[in-house]
């Protein structure tokens, strides 16, 4: 391809809109351009990206035996109806009316599309399994979509299902799958994991979603440094602390703490580690209709961050999670909320287990403006439940049981569901087995954010200069950088020739023939991220060379002009 | 592939939804799934055919310098309005609000993303010509759909767009595309003719439809048997009749004609040739806001057919083209329908140009049961304007000078257009000229149903049994099925052993593995018109043979098992 015939539409300025760096880089390379909030095109370069993208993703699954098909975007909204989410899904679900106001759905996911065609067209148990997935545009009313086509409303993905007639037959795809992924996220050359998922109601290794590491993820994800285990920090485990907790050693003391509120202060002032302190606050609790709600308090080590997923999902606790307001911390405690503390609290007390585990802690005295030091569970404060409330940090012991916790940020990029019989019960999806009974249908589901996978890959592979595509999903393989073509004959012959050899090869070449500077070429070069760039000049040319530039690892070397074809290949 | 891997989906009985013959076997070879009115899900074999289209549609388009990109399928009404086809286009354009309530369109096409996107990339001449394209899901909200993806509401299109400094160059590139066409379709395998279409307001050979011909299609075509002339039969001029016309011959006379009205009842009854009649249609005229419309009379020979677009383009015809009722009639005329004719009308006259052409010819005497015969233009009936108002017909002379018109049948899956500045202007698209001058720039704009070319290509290709497809768009290429394999170990064996070398060299075949009747098996693999199917029996295995039969022909030959590949391939 040559840049006079194609459009780069590379920006030297970084657009104010773009928050990350892939957005950045995105518009900048010229891969994406913004058509309304949440909606892109996708420009010559970025397609290109998204295609091979795409491939790999469709060549893994179909060598799993996952068979492709291509499911409507416009989706009518009785099937919805039919599995329930048409009250159940929100706003994100974008709902529209036809000509004859027949209401219909942007498909978001396509659950009941594939198994109404499912359930219309498979009889046996004969028939079965069938993997079944496809590679389509979706749509998602982000109420603020961001970060680029990260977080937009209209993408491509790789969604797929799976039918079975046993459970352990579900298992064995879904092992299938996994692996499929695994290899899928290799090929396409990133450092990515698979992360123990939310379990919901079926219990078991039965969700993992596959996240690839970058810094600027959006979720943190607990690795164990003894095993391969990692979960999203949101559903690790945060276990009790090993061992007995320790006797008492101090007995309880009221000291003023005058304008001493937060944790941090606290230690500060009474001279303790936050870690020998907790903290209480007070969330509303679960009412019946008409009722006052209550309240409850949680208790936490001073030094841990409460997960609200865990607690909202305790009996007790109202879900989603609601923090108590002043005034209710007011009537419910009579002080403020810097100051509240397990010792003789009237409320339901919830404690973490690793404050739990604590002995002579410091806590609020439940009046403002004083602390109690060398508190101990039982003697001092009593009537409360333990549970795991709070978040895992680093050093924490791993759940799997082997080594201890670290933690680093990922973007979700697949999800992979052992999803059961929701949809297969509401929509009546069954076959008849050998025993001549008629049986619902347990099913898989596994989703790849195709346009999301490119994004993620430049979060991760960039430096200040633009992005470093790992080789598999770059748009070109080998950029060619004529220097001053446009005065040097040899230049311009060299740089001709050594295109036509990789364009007869089959490289992937792109061809800069612009009348530019050599600068502005290389920064454009750099910025879109091409592996290997080509620089023809005209000093090197008396040794029949030119200069190979490696965009990963920023080395150059000089090439003999004749082997410069086997080295890029 | 094996069919116990697969969704096969084949179905004996045609659906009594069907109307045309490629929905039947898109539906009974399980090609597609209606999910709702116009909307389908493409089963693995109908997705398989799909992409082989795609595939022959992108690399053409690469090959003609084309680029690819991928615009939205959801766009902001802002664009549409800036355009002007907001308020122009009618209910086929699927309006919707987002969760904010923001107006947004399904795109039917792209124009405006594509308009909007060029007037912010490209600055200078430098950058141009561009030819821009997509292969990308569109949504039609049709009032009627019908006929399985041939008139669907989402669908599979492959639109381009390229942009131009100056007329020449855009016809050049016109003319690049109108190669690359014919290519795609010669590719394809398809017998297809392109066809001088509605110029519109630029005037020239400004428009091209590339039609399938079927006789199954929706548009007449017209050719000529002595040149490459093509023309849609709406737009294809009826040339006057060569010659003088003759001098009259006979008086006028007023017969009797009682209860005789259609054309065919008046050339019998007083048995004259229907091409020696004349009939005349009263449609409304134009007039000015709160006047009641006049009507006026079209006056076409009797085994001429009207052609409303002809018609509803002259100065005082309402468009779109209305039928005056009986009332108008009687008030106009005093008489019915049936018995209207030219001489002393009181209304405007238009006179088709054939009709113009006849001596001492029949027509109804604005007398219910009376008729006029010898009747001669100006001495009998005067005031009249001539002009083609009529369809061409076979036997016409061709409009372009040499031979005579044919007409057939074909089915539309191309346009290609030379679009000018509508778009450009209304969005203001232009370049920095070498002048640096700021100029508007000209476009083309170029179309392909690929959906709808599966659809064309069944209704050319098939017979009683099923589908007979073009080897290039083959869902597979070849299909094995062996007969009673679950009785015979040497038939699995040597089943088994084909398939594996098939695979082995790339072919992309079809393992029938299911325990069926070798008659259900045929009838699928007819009905799914795999080019050729390799029949594995017990009688043929002492010999080292199996049975080859070629779909298209029907032709079964015996072939040594070692040969078979090379045969296939």
């Amino acid at each position: 391809m040559r840049t006079s015939k194609y459009l780069l539409s590379t920006l030297k300025e970084t657009p104010a809109s773009a928050e990350v760096i892939s957005h950045q880089f995105m518009l900048r390379a010229g891969l994406v351009r913004n058509v309304a909030s949440g909606l892109y095109t996708w420009l010559p370069t970025g397609l290109r990206v998204l295609k091979k993208v795409e491939n790999i993703v469709r060549e893994e699954m179909e060598r799993a035996g996952a068979i492709e098909t291509l499911m409507p975007m416009v989706q009518p909204a009785d099937l919805w109806q039919e599995s329930g989410r048409w009250d159940d899904y929100g706003p994100e679900l974008l709902r529209l009316n036809d000509r004859h106001e027949r209401p219909f759905v942007l498909g978001p996911t396509h659950e009941e599309v594939i198994t109404k065609l499912i359930s219309n067209e498979v009889a046996s148990y004969k028939q079965l399994p069938l993997n079944v997935f496809q590679i389509q545009t979706k749509f998602r009313d982000e109420i603020r979509p961001r970060f680029g086509v990260m977080r937009g409303r209209e993408f491509l993905m790789k969604d797929a299902y799976s039918f079975h007639t046993s459970d352990d037959c579900l298992k064995d795809t879904y092992q299938v799958m996994y692996d499929a992924y695994c290899r899928i996220f290799e090929r396409l050359g990133l450092d990515y994991r698979p992360v123990i998922a939310d379990t919901g109601s079926i219990g078991g290794d039965a969700s993992h979603e596959f996240h690839v590491l970058a810094d600027s993820g959006e979720d943190d994800i607990a690795f164990s440094d003894g095993s391969d285990f990692a979960a999203n920090v949101e559903k690790a485990e945060a276990l009790a602390p090993a061992g007995e907790r320790p006797a008492p050693s101090q007995s309880i003391e009221k000291v003023s703490t005058p304008n001493v509120k937060s944790i941090a202060d606290v230690a500060t002032f009474l001279n303790v580690d936050t870690n020998q302190t907790v903290k209480t606050l007070l969330v509303v609790g679960e009412s019946a209709e008409g009722e006052t709600a209550p309240v409850v308090a949680l208790v936490l080590r001073g030094d841990h961050e409460l997960n609200e997923i865990k607690a909202e999902k305790l009996a007790g606790v109202a879900s989603p999670l609601e923090m108590a307001s002043e005034e209710q911390i007011k009537a419910a405690v009579g002080c403020g909320a810097g100051s509240i503390g397990p010792v003789e609290l009237t409320v339901p007390v919830i404690v973490d287990r690793s404050a739990a585990h604590l002995a002579d802690f410091v806590c609020g005295a439940n009046q403002d403006d004083f602390h109690f030091t060398g508190v101990n569970w039982d003697r001092d404060a009593s009537n409360y439940q333990v549970e795991d409330i709070r978040n895992v940090v680093e050093g924490d012991p791993s759940p799997c049981g082997s080594g201890n916790i670290i933690i680093k940020r990922g973007i979700e990029v697949g999800h992979i569901f052992q999803l059961g019989k929701k949809y297969a019960d509401a929509m009546n999806c069954g076959v008849l087995m050998e025993s001549g009974k008629h049986e619902t249908l347990t099913m898989g589901c596994y989703g790849i954010g195709v346009s999301r996978i490119v994004a993620a890959a430049i979060e991760q592979n960039h430096d200040k200069y633009g992005i470093k595509w790992p080789e598999a999903i770059a748009p070109f393989n080998v950029a060619i950088v004529p220097m001053n073509m446009h005065k040097s004959a040899r230049v311009q012959e060299t740089a001709e020739s050594i295109y036509q050899r990789f364009l007869d090869a089959g490289v992937e070449v792109l061809f800069d023939d612009r009348k530019e500077r050599p600068g502005v070429m290389f920064n454009d070069h750099e910025l879109i991220g091409t592996p290997y760039i080509v620089i023809v000049g005209e000093r090197n040319l008396d040794a029949q060379q030119v200069e190979l530039k490696n965009r990963r690892t920023g080395e150059k070397t000089l090439v003999d002009i004749d082997k410069i074809l086997d080295i890029i290949k």
